[in-house]
């Protein structure tokens, strides 16, 4: 149980799903990407009940994802925006979209295009690349004790390389 | 309400959240990349309880993003194994491993290092990319009505492109 919660705050993955792994935290970051800004667009997009939208809301400001601004001095209404933190987010949630693009809706059915704006073409497909640039299969990689592993990590590898799953 | 609902069912992102934006997929995914393939490793590793477990288990498998294989004829003893489908869901993870490296635990922090298996050096961090191969900031996207938009999306668009959130 103790390896397990050590694992479970010293992964990162685990941290960030913490932080953005559920279906609305998501689906409002999609929302704030594509330009909506306040409390009234998100529910009118996703539909939400207002006591979970406000609470996701507040989690993501609470972690410094989103940042709350008035949009106007002395009235009470909010707008929201990426801090810098936040908006490295966004790789993650066009890896989703492309996923979604290629084994739900299919090639030539994508509902959304992203593309660069000064040239209009579309975006690359995110991939794993290789320090020198080349794609790399899953079983291509290899995962090994970062330089904060702690000692959970260092156990589980027993100073060793592991090939992560094919 | 009918706009919400295509908009939802009409989103590669949405879609993608539905099926793997919980926090235990996501942690599921990332044993199973770590190299983890049973229900007890899981269940060692993630500490969660049986039935929460076996139910994503089962959601991942019935959305075929992993595949249950028996371990020998006869016996009810099974492992767990991305299907090609769920193995491009790999991206997600890593981009989602490296914010976390970022922006939670910090440089020269990284409780886990993924390699390229053939060379030990680090993989890259993972980017929006322009077609020409230049990364990308968040303000310097377009989103825009893809092939498969439906009547939603393009009523939202009014056939313009959008600049996304900066």
């Amino acid at each position: 149980m103790t390896r397990t919660s050590l694992n479970h705050f010293h992964c990162s993955m685990a941290r960030t799903a913490d932080i953005i792994g559920d279906k609305w935290s998501l689906l409002i970051l999609r929302d704030v990407f594509l330009g909506s800004k306040t409390f009234s667009q998100f529910q009118k997009n996703l539909g939400v009940a207002r006591n979970i939208l406000s609470d996701r809301l507040d989690k993501l400001v609470r972690n410094e994802i989103l940042e709350r601004r008035r949009t106007r001095p002395g009235v009470e209404r909010y707008s929201y925006h990426f801090t810098d933190r936040g908006s490295e987010l966004v790789p993650v949630l066009i890896a989703m979209m492309q996923w979604g693009d290629r084994w739900i809706f299919g090639e030539g059915k994508e509902p959304l295009e992203l593309n660069d704006q000064k040239t209009g073409r579309p975006i690359q497909l995110i991939k794993v690349l290789s320090a020198d640039g080349k794609p790399l299969a899953n079983d291509e990689m290899s995962a090994s004790p970062g330089s904060g592993a702690d000692s959970s990590i260092l156990t589980s590898f027993h100073g060793k390389r592991s090939k992560v799953s094919d």
